[in-house]
């Protein structure tokens, strides 16, 4: 019972005992159809580096839609508002703005509420 | 005759070691203006639930638009398309579903394709 206990972690307990008031956030990009691969290197990349090495960066999920794959999501959460200005500061960001300014022809930021964050430990 | 079977046999072992396609997508929900709190206290319920007793519900992220609270975006992701069909069956849903039915306005579904689902380890 214990070991279930232990198991059944999700994203939001994590978060609310770690204090500080998380920044979640969706990122709406509309990609250049002719780059779609390169971007999607370039966006791998710099997420799977941000949530690596940066304490405050919790969690990067990003998806194109199926039916319009120039139509990126990405959901991000991050520990706190500090962790977001911490992350616009790396050297992996920048690398990612460089590398996708000609790529990326439409960008909107919107902020959310968590509602839930439900997730199953990793293996 | 027996290289040929072997030569399936080889492509068989290669697709079964890719493992099972993730089925990932993002529900958006225009929900009523006076049930917020309602509709929040459900569907929390609803996606706790489901990561917590089903294998194959891997993460359910729900979120609200901090400008427009009533429009609400939630990133599922599945183990397979099975464990989604599985997940409709479930008393949860139903109990989802009944209850949020006189709550929601509109619902869009989005097939959507993973590029990376990057989140930090629980501690």
């Amino acid at each position: 019972m214990l070991a279930i206990i232990m198991l059944i972690q999700d994203a939001g307990a994590r978060l609310a005992a770690q204090g500080p008031k998380p920044m979640v956030r969706i990122a709406k990009i509309l990609v250049d159809s002719a780059q779609l691969d390169a971007y999607r290197t370039a966006l791998k990349e710099g997420i799977t580096t941000a949530v690596r090495v940066e304490p405050g960066v919790l969690t990067m999920f990003a998806v194109y839609d199926k039916d319009r794959p120039t139509h990126v999501t990405v959901l991000e959460v991050y520990r706190d508002e500090e962790a977001y200005q911490s992350h616009l500061k790396t050297s992996h960001f920048a690398k990612y703005k460089m590398t996708t300014q000609g790529m990326v022809k439409a960008l909107e930021l919107v902020d959310v509420v968590p509602i839930g964050l439900e997730t199953k430990p990793g293996p």
